[in-house]
């Protein structure tokens, strides 16, 4: 990890600028995707599975079976832990709930808004070597509570035609409707569109590679809305002379080993502190199975040497980094300012993998500095909210001319009339 | 306006097909647009609007002298209903602000989240006859009070390169931080990007015509968020015999003025409340200056035939109106079980013009269908949530070894190791 020693804050930003890659070359190939789903439905799924991941299946749908043999193949010890993660993410986004609050804004003017699940809501998870079923109880919990009636995951089979028995065990627990054996882009098209097998969702939801990423944008243009804009994932920690510095490399290192296209921040209050870390870097990579993916995704990475809390609070606020870290005496002091965060964790004894699997807070965050804009996924992102009015005649009495005049004033003559003849009537 | 005598809810659902435009030609336009606003900053700007709105500009942004200008064109009686509106706004939307809540979801686990408003948004405001200075309030007011710290508002220039007064007046009202003279998707381009003179924004809100809405969905292929997916607007209304016709055909028609393309379907009871809703259409229709928009838009606007209790709430939700007005005998059981709209108006004297402009309620809202995924606007559109946790050293005592287990079960041995590190040191 390279060091940067500056206070010029456009110099340290560019200098820990994020690995990009552009999914504009691959428009096209999703565009037929996309227009192929639409047109075959299944049959487009099932040739895309067998190119893709060299299966031919005759049912897309795992099958009750399926699920019963899955659940006898996960050990009692991990479908505790899974259970102990589930009820603390489901105390978290339960206590997300808001109860509406009716005002009156004129006398007799009555308003307030409500909170209503979306439908039908499709959640993704990516296959590859390992089975990501904790972004399962991260998308299906919070949707189960919001009430959601239909959520339909897909997840791409193995060669056998298979799905890691831990995924199914977990979905089949979050009571999701239907799983389909199916991934890749072809999976967010047939979420996006509904095919035979799989049912047209609202919302698509969940993590992938560039070309699930590049489709999920794609279905905003077929009336999808979606989770977020997605990127690698990262970490920004602020440690100071408070820190432990083997947990602040065992963060670091954690966060690396996402994919080499991760990138991690460290922003230490002084070079002493930055050499302690780096030394326990450098002795606990040695014993990680995926030590080349950490060493990739090291390279992207940076120290950055400063004890100033402005400074830092302005690095922080400008990265807008998914995930961050505090280890510091001024915790409590920068909370407040803290701008721009997909999920913060705070203090030497809450280290990101808490969040990542069990601690209650959702996963599922904003990169690339999308935390400028957008939450992270919580319980109102399966949730939309309708706006309610009741006016009483007292009510239009006192608002109506406000209403008429506003109405005149935009040349808008029908809407002025809607008051004029309730007023009159009331004459 | 057709009448459809049918409890099919597939028949009825097609014939009230929306009249929809596809943006998809407009592409190419909109990406030369963006790729030169890029490149050029506001010399593209000005260039577009000496194309499109027939004026050079020197200076893009208001002055001072401009805004005190328009304050003095505003007459008295139209500033205290702008006032009036403002402070309805105001409180219905303060009324959504939503304390943090802080939850133990496992002993020495405590886990949160806090809302902080999007630094920098832009607001589109539509040139043309009339001024929607009621679109100001509706955006700019939520935007103050969620604390957006810039709020950029762009707008076309007339042929003169002057602003409408009640726009200006409204904007400065609202504490609009710059506003600029400059319509179109250029506009768009200009806060999804950032020129010379337009700050680059985070998310950008507002209606426009479909070059605006194509450019809106470009700029998040830019990075941009916006507020919702637009298309033309639209009005549902259930009706028995509870209704008052005058009143209702008065409603049809103000939703009707909204352009050739809007939308109204009505739901009433029987054929004679019909036929007085379509004679009180026909008499009001003769006085108002827009009845050549109003007459195209009642073509392709629908009559449903139907007392049906549960089949008119299936029309309502799968049509998911983005306004419902309910006149019927059945509005207390009706409003529970509604999935799907974007702003329901309750009982004969809540005409949609009072949430239009002035009952507090937000009059940007999802269209489309859009109501069955997306919120309209509200406080919660200007800001995004932050998780938070911290966990003691009891609490990782706690909660280490699940995190551990399903750590190795995704084969991410970093992650486990950041929390046996921990328990270690703890032991």
């Amino acid at each position: 990890m390279k060091i940067v020693n500056s206070q010029d804050l456009n110099e340290v930003m560019s200098l820990c600028e994020r690995p990009s890659i552009s999914t504009d070359q691959l428009k096209p190939i999703i565009e037929g995707i996309f227009k192929e789903v639409q047109s075959l439905g299944d049959a487009a799924l099932k040739k895309y599975t067998h190119y893709f991941d060299k299966v031919d299946l005759d049912n897309l749908i795992v099958s009750e079976k399926e699920i019963d043999n899955a659940v006898s193949k996960v050990s009692d010890e991990l479908k505790n832990a899974i259970q102990v993660a589930k009820s603390n993410i489901e105390k978290f986004h339960k206590s997300q709930q808001v109860a509406p609050v009716k005002i009156t804004t004129s006398k007799g003017v009555n308003c307030w808004q409500e909170s209503r699940a979306i439908e039908k809501v499709g959640i993704y998870i990516p296959g590859g070597t390992a089975p990501l079923f904790s972004t399962v109880l991260m998308l299906a919990v919070p949707a189960k509570i919001a009430g959601c009636k239909e959520v339909v995951m897909c997840t791409p089979p193995n060669s056998k035609g298979e799905i890691n028995p831990v995924i199914l065990y977990t979905a089949n627990l979050c009571g999701i409707t239907k799983i389909v054996k199916v991934g890749g882009a072809q999976a967010i098209a047939a979420m996006s569109l509904g095919t035979e097998s799989v049912p047209k969702t609202f919302k698509i939801f969940g993590p992938g590679n560039q070309y699930v990423t590049a489709a999920k944008m794609m279905s905003q243009e077929y009336g999808s809305a979606i989770d977020m804009p997605a990127g690698p994932s990262e970490l920004m920690l602020v440690a100071d002379d408070s820190a432990v510095p083997s947990f602040v490399a065992a963060d670091l290192l954690s966060q690396a080993e996402h994919g080499e296209d991760s990138q991690v921040i460290c922003i230490a209050s002084s070079l002493d502190l930055i050499n302690n870390i780096q030394e326990q870097i450098t002795s606990q990579l040695q014993q990680l199975p995926r030590k080349e993916i950490v060493a990739s995704a090291l390279e992207n990475s940076r120290f950055i040497c400063s004890d100033s809390f402005d400074f830092n609070l302005n690095v922080i606020n400008e990265y807008a980094p998914e995930h961050l870290i505090l280890c510091t005496n001024d915790n409590d002091k920068i909370l407040p300012l803290i701008e721009s965060a997909g999920s913060v964790f705070i203090g030497n004894y809450t280290p990101e993998s808490a969040g990542d699997y069990a601690s209650g807070t959702n996963h599922t965050l904003p990169t690339s500095a999308f935390a400028k804009t957008y939450s992270g996924v919580n319980l109102a992102a399966f949730q939309k909210q309708i706006s309610f009015q009741e006016i009483t005649k007292e009510g239009i009495q006192n608002l109506g001319a406000t209403i008429e005049l506003m109405a005149e004033a935009e040349q808008l003559e029908a809407h002025k009339n809607a008051v004029t003849l309730r007023l009159k009537s009331l004459q």
